[in-house]
């Protein structure tokens, strides 16, 4: 077992009941071991709308094939996950898999096989039995609740050290409705759907389309602007579903609807929430690293430039010493192919400006940096000098912990 | 004091002189501590032509800057390199230390300012007096002998536990010449020239132009096929010298001349054999990783599907903990970016096949490849199944003795 991150937060959220949504976490037997959670279930009102997107790996796993060909339909009415074992890279076996579960899953939920989504994480090229998980789905299925969100989202954990989950309520004209989530991943994480899977909830009523819009614009503020380790997953999958069964709020008909702007807002609060816990839960992290880029040529460049120093074994090997070795962060932004000029990069640690016009400030004292180095939560600014563009991105330390946990991962 | 890498080969090559080098490396006193060798300078014949690839960064280092703005007039009578201090993101005070050594080198060689080349290696942002290695010249100049390469080769280490050199003897026409060289690395090394600096020499008669062109394509195929932690440095520079002072050789006017055949190739195995002597002291490492990758749909995509494997913290991590969960290497050719089919992928580790068609073989068994990976030296084999690019790459293993290195390198 391994230990809680020492970046947890103090608890799990208090997430309220969401009309239209039961669900739950359970022990069927996956993995060995203690009696930890492996599965997860959650079935939706008739009329729910589905959001998703998925891992841009050229090899995904035999669920993301299934999410993607069913998820242009927009409906769902029941999502099942496992963890323990990916189910990727395991060819046909996997295909047949896939089919007994939505098929068992579509029995229970009285609904057609093209309105279940499945998602698998654990280790990879591990062929399993065709009804590995649908001959477990009745003790799921029994088991659902309106408001079993830790359960849940213990059920899809896998490194995971605690359970993630986030919740917002917010208004749609002057209808109050609730946006909740939960999410796992603490290893192969990086942007581009690494090794993570998030699921959530509404119970505003709004069209697949506008949700899918509106799902991918912040995924790519949120779980897209995160790394622990450069490595993306074959599995990654976030789903939204909007069950509509809320207070009745004026109808939406675009991802534009001024309506919509505090509920987008929202969204991208829960969704960051939970990717930054997912980055608190980094294979070995001893601290969280939120580093802000300015003055790039755009935000994606900006972004880039984030991700390379977020994504350097050398600047993250630095913190986990506790060493304000900013030379690092410029090699990092110098590798990342944007353009950047060096005689007119400011680097900054903890608010502190460290270098200026390619130089170290003069009579830069670096008492103030080594303190707050020392602490949990450090802080990267970087002003490449260039434009306007700017993005924040999240990442934690690489330590002795982060190798512990990934050269004996499958023993 | 670092210990020597448990990969390091039995012995530094014995390296005959090179008619038209003189070269050496000493202590001079530029880094604390025991007194290691921390300066080299070779001088080279009127008349020695030079060519130089150099780091892609786009903050690269005052060393860099000059030798890219003097590379065009292709000559070169004197190399000046420091390690301690790599004279990157200094600022004009880094332009200024710049001068002052290839002023001092000019006047002890009796040369052009523009036929010295120099480069530094060490931490990123210290700014020095600019003198600093201008008045350690002399003690080198006078220590300067035509076959002092074991000193050299040691005068450019940092983090680097055994030196490295190669040499190759090969015939143009008839006439047989030499090409030797010298490298130093063993973190901040990927692709794209990352911390490394190589110097290579030969007797040959070959146009600067020529030169180049003959470097460039040896060097894809070598440093840039190599990678220990996936950054890239501020310094990177590799400079080839010929002094055209050996025996007599055909005229030589075009790279693709037949009679530079077995030149070019001796001169792959030269720089081949230095990058996988950078690889063997990667920092920390404990197992040498070989990845050939075939079946892709081009050369340079089969090279970055193997820097996609070879770069993966968690492909590194397993083989440290000699554990060959290969799903990990199916992860990296999926999140490469580069045509893939996950159904047309094979994988074998030690050369045994372990998937074909998209799954594991049938009656796969782990022993010959668990006893494998416990070796020094690891093989991956990867077929896309799509095409006939190849490539292979080199890479250690990501221990905790990567960590141990980095987390406190500046104290």
């Amino acid at each position: 077992m391994l230990k809680k991150s020492p970046l947890a937060p103090a608890s799990f959220p208090s997430i309220p009941e969401i009309p239209g949504v039961t669900i739950t976490g359970q022990h069927v037997g996956l993995k060995a071991g203690p009696k930890v959670k492996d599965m997860m279930m959650a079935c939706l009102a008739a009329g729910t709308t589905i959001a998703g997107v998925f891992t841009t790996s050229k090899c995904p796993s035999a669920p993301v094939d299934w999410c993607r060909k069913v998820l242009p339909g927009g409906k769902v009415r029941a999502i099942v996950v496992n963890s323990g074992n990916a189910n990727a890279f395991t060819g046909i076996a996997g295909d047949r898999v896939v089919d007994a579960t939505v098929e068992a899953a579509a029995k229970l939920a009285g609904c057609k096989k093209e309105e279940i989504f499945v998602a698998s994480t654990g280790v990879i090229g591990q062929p399993v039995p065709p009804d590995h998980i649908s001959k477990r789905l009745p003790k799921l299925f029994k088991a659902l609740k309106p408001n079993s969100w830790q359960l849940a989202a213990r059920g899809i954990m896998t490194t995971d050290t605690f359970p993630k989950g986030s919740v917002r309520k917010v208004k749609i004209g002057n209808a109050e409705v609730t946006i909740a989530g939960f999410a796992k991943g603490s290893g192969m994480i990086a942007p581009d759907m690494a090794t993570m899977l998030g699921f959530l909830f509404t119970d505003a009523k709004i069209p697949a389309k506008v949700l899918q819009s509106i799902l991918k614009s912040a995924t790519d503020k949120s779980f897209n602007s995160i790394t622990v380790d450069s490595d993306t997953s074959t599995s990654d999958t976030v789903l939204f579903c909007a069950t509509g069964k809320g207070a009745k709020h004026p109808d939406v008909t675009s991802a534009a609807d001024a309506n919509l702007k505090d509920f987008r807002r929202a969204l991208e609060e829960v969704m960051t929430d939970l990717a930054i816990q997912i980055v608190r839960d980094g294979e070995g992290a001893q601290k969280l690293v939120t580093i802000d880029v300015a003055g790039a040529v755009s935000a994606a460049s900006a972004r880039r430039i984030g991700l390379s120093i977020a994504n350097s074994p050398l600047v993250k090997t630095a913190i986990a010493g506790e060493d304000a070795n900013w030379g690092r962060i410029v090699m990092a932004v110098g590798k990342a192919g944007e353009p950047a000029d060096r005689d007119k990069l400011s680097v900054s640690m903890g608010g502190v400006a460290i270098t200026k016009q390619g130089q170290v400030v003069e009579g830069y004292d670096e008492t103030p940096v080594a303190a707050h180095i020392k602490g949990k939560e450090v802080h990267i600014g970087v002003d490449i000098g260039l434009g306007r563009g700017k993005a924040r991105v999240w990442t934690c330390d690489l330590t002795h912990g982060y190798i512990e946990i990934n050269a004996d991962y499958r023993s």
